[in-house]
């Protein structure tokens, strides 16, 4: 059983405003309820239906997670998907630290504002083994629904940041590449072993400013007729290219 | 003015059912309505704000399209997006012709059911100039208004086929490159002049029996902890990989 006020709470996380408020974010589905179980999240509390519970409920005394069990009516009460999945975990938004330069790459992401493309950016990059994310203003909320979900869990492990990106690049001394239409062809580039790499949101592109502290401006060269590539497509694209300098 | 028959009728172009029955299916906005006018497609009708026909009316009358000037009211009636865009076109959906081998590659894509994945992947194609995408059974609807609006007007330029995979492979003399996780590391693959590229669902991947016909699996390595790229992902970077025989 859930509390009017309990429903109202987590329906009232949908929006960015309530999560900053009350410091919550929900995930959803038993993959993501793994991940972040087993992650340095803070998992506050579990609704979940008693099937679910009946074999995972162990795991979540062990973890010292309070649940609850919910009706099917219930959970499609509080869930934000069309079709909800079994459970939905209630999770502190962790504060984001410092960033502080080290070595490897560090993702930059300029007014990346699609959640579903950030969420799959975040995946991207804990796939490769990128662990910073730094968001300028502007990007979506990374604890947006639709964020969590397409990060498939990948949230959890990454480390996010909230920093003038301009900053960011002015004090660092690596090489800083940036996804540009007027760059040099990707298949070209040599990447450094440690670095920054810019992502610009689809619609305004790298903001001028910041695209100016590049060091080198890449682009990814095709033979067809369409006119742009999806940011996280790019971004996929240019972590592959940067995998054997990120394996080291 | 729009009748109330012809807003019943765009609605139900929400559902496939409909858009097979009535033979239509709807794109959203300017940028997607150039596209779309200036390529083979049918536009059968226009709806569009004021704003929006006082530059661009002459536009239709060019092309013979019919069009009638809507409210922003009407326009939020009709449309699918959260915000509608100022226009929306009635299209006619082509008939799928039947495919026939030729140089080049050809896409395959095996049950990729996520209407925005779908979507991005034909834009993915037609930015690399992959114009053959097969589609099989299980496949979204490639006139899903999301699969629509996420192609940004790829849809216009590539050619889709609606094919039983395997007998397109068995059919084929040409190397068969299946995205495949037991595959070998594609950054050691090379690849040949002409070829299929089979593309699985990301919770399925590739059927069992067709994976079977492929002569090269695939994999894109990387050194961190998700458990899985995006089956778009996925595409960008096989695609990319295949750019210097593509841009032959």
């Amino acid at each position: 059983m859930i509390s009017k006020n309990q429903i109202k709470l987590l329906q009232s996380l949908k929006i960015k405003k309530y999560r900053l408020q009350h410091n919550y974010f929900i995930a959803e589905g038993p993959k993501l309820a793994q991940e972040i179980i087993h992650s340095d999240l803070t998992v506050t509390q579990v609704f979940a239906l008693e099937s679910w519970l009946k074999n995972n409920a162990r795991l979540l005394v062990e973890q010292d997670i309070k649940y609850e069990s919910v009706s099917e009516k219930e959970l499609g009460r509080i869930s934000q998907l069309k079709t909800p999945n079994l459970l939905l975990l209630q999770i502190e938004i962790p504060p984001y630290k410092e960033y502080k330069k080290h070595k490897g790459y560090a993702l930059l992401l300029d007014r990346i504002n699609d959640p579903g493309n950030l969420g799959t950016i975040i995946r991207i990059a804990d796939w490769f083994g990128i662990e910073d994310i730094i968001l300028s203003e502007g990007c979506a909320d990374p604890f947006n629904a639709k964020t969590v979900q397409s990060s498939m869990g990948s949230i959890a492990r990454v480390h996010l940041y909230s920093e003038d990106l301009e900053k960011v690049c002015s004090e660092s001394d690596y090489p800083i590449y940036a996804a540009d239409l007027s760059g040099e062809d990707i298949s070209l580039t040599t990447f450094s072993e440690n670095g920054l790499l810019i992502i610009g949101s689809e619609s305004h592109g790298i903001d001028g400013s910041l695209l100016a502290l590049a060091t080198e401006k890449i682009k990814i060269n095709g033979s067809g007729k369409a006119e742009s590539l999806n940011a996280a497509i790019a971004t996929g694209i240019i972590c592959h290219r940067l995998h054997p300098v990120l394996g080291k």
